[in-house]
């Protein structure tokens, strides 16, 4: 897509219009983000092709009728004026090197991976070439797939740019643009900075989540299934991420792991806190701990 | 209110219809009760007459559209069918005596506490002419206080009914009819099994909540508010219940200690599991567990 004269604005808006984009992996946000570019219902079409791009034949198959082409072959990539990989974090780490060799110059390479130190480090050993830059919208769903797919996923939820030190800044303004017209909030964060905050908004309470489902897993085997029968409300929104896809979020904790273990301390730490308030009784201790969390989550979401 | 002839069912159902219903407490469970029992909208009246029992002057003007009468006088327990203490646990604890001995003989004392095993107890020690039985619905809101009260509040929610030992069985037959007349899903539990099994699905997860933005709130004191930036769906869901009110969650806390710490201490030993095959980098071993709670998850709640 060449650069041509005007505002910025509206180079950005033509180049996305007149795109081709290959989206590497069709699960949820994959899916979404095919759907988000398609348009349909009220959404208008954001780009002129997508491409899907899966492993599988049968993958294929079921993915026919979300994209415009689908392929098994990386080769497709070649065409593509955006790249998008959209899958677990460890298979974009494998594919990065893949698919810049493929792509043309010029062309853009994003991800949508949930850690994104990593994956900026392998995009600064790309060719200089291809435009790269790190993404993350920050948004999901309890059930995964592309069966759960929804082009409004998108809408109202952060979505972090993550520079790739060294490169031009147009890779970021195109992201930055991309983001803006699925409807999410795009926000420059550095990868480091990045993945320390998700640990603690993200990575971690998706460990507390899944603590909660197998603690509560051990108290049913010597109380018996009654547990899961009073099962309310309360446990339903805090164990939500914990029927998360397991690939997902292994290769997310695997990739965060340093990040995640200190906010795990912190998690730890203030757990023994309340333990400590609760084992001797002391009312005032306890109230004021609780009542710190509630201010601030009160502030947080209105 | 005399037993009449007939099937049991009629009784009941008569029984609610003539009674006269005095709530202790109007805050977002009371309150609640009390719209759900008048009815309006597509809820038909489920009583002959409710009326509020508030600490405050203040609190009585403000309530005064949601009862049918409301005072600040303990003595309007007298006229009363059925008697609902809807404060916090501790007072609940202060005023079963106080309400037994206002009451009239042959009427219901129950409660919507949410731990049971200390309020049964003084129960069993009040006398026998006042009908007894612990209750717990299991429902709540992010927003909480008389504003955000809703009569749909107990539709489809578990309604834990606790006997109280030695007492005749008619007060939990009672109890579980209002229960159903609310919408809600009566269960009954003694109360030790109740206060063991909530602790894992409800006070833990609170205090998981509570962690989770304290901690979130330790990392942003080094790095910055950028954190609640980014704080998104996860984030949202996982925290929900941190927002609840501080004086009954003290309360809570305070009257499940024994059951709230071992359940604590088996979230624990989990969280430990998940840091040790992280810290190891053993991606089998936490693919398993990250496996083992998606699948109990997605067959709790599909």
């Amino acid at each position: 897509v060449p650069e041509s004269a005007g505002p910025a604005g509206v180079d950005l808006q033509r180049w996305l219009e007149e795109a081709e984009v290959a989206i590497v992996g069709l699960g949820l946000m994959g899916g979404s983000l095919a759907a988000a570019l398609r348009g349909g219902g009220s959404f208008p079409r954001r780009c002129r092709r997508v491409v899907g791009i899966v492993r599988r034949p049968d993958a294929a198959v079921a993915a026919a009728s979300w994209v415009d082409a689908v392929t098994t072959d990386l080769g497709a990539l070649a065409s593509a004026d955006i790249v998008v990989l959209a899958t677990p974090v460890r298979i974009i780490l494998e594919l990065l090197p893949t698919a810049a060799a493929i792509m043309r110059p010029g062309a853009l390479l994003t991800d949508l991976g949930s850690t994104k130190d990593r994956i900026v480090r392998v995009m600064s050993s790309l060719p200089g070439e291809v435009a790269v830059a790190g993404g993350h919208p920050m948004c999901g769903k309890e059930a995964g797939g592309l069966a759960a797919a929804d082009a409004a996923l998108f809408a109202g939820a952060p979505y972090i740019l993550c520079p790739v030190p060294g490169r031009p800044p147009l890779a970021i303004e195109r992201l930055r643009h991309l983001a803006a017209r699925l409807g999410a909030r795009p926000r420059v964060l550095d990868a480091p900075a990045h993945d320390r905050l998700v640990a603690a908004v993200s990575h971690v309470p998706y460990l507390s989540a899944v603590s909660l489902v197998l603690a509560a897993e051990q108290l049913a085997t010597v109380a018996g299934p009654a547990v899961w029968e009073i099962a309310a409300g309360g446990f339903r929104d805090t164990t939500r991420v914990a029927a998360g896809e397991t690939e997902m979020w292994r290769d997310i904790l695997l990739t965060n792991s340093a990040e995640v273990l200190a906010q795990l301390d912190r998690l730890s730490t203030t757990l023994l806190s309340l333990r400590e308030a609760i084992g001797s009784a002391d009312a005032e201790r306890l109230a004021a701990l609780i009542t710190d969390a509630q201010h601030r989550r009160r502030t947080l979401f209105q």
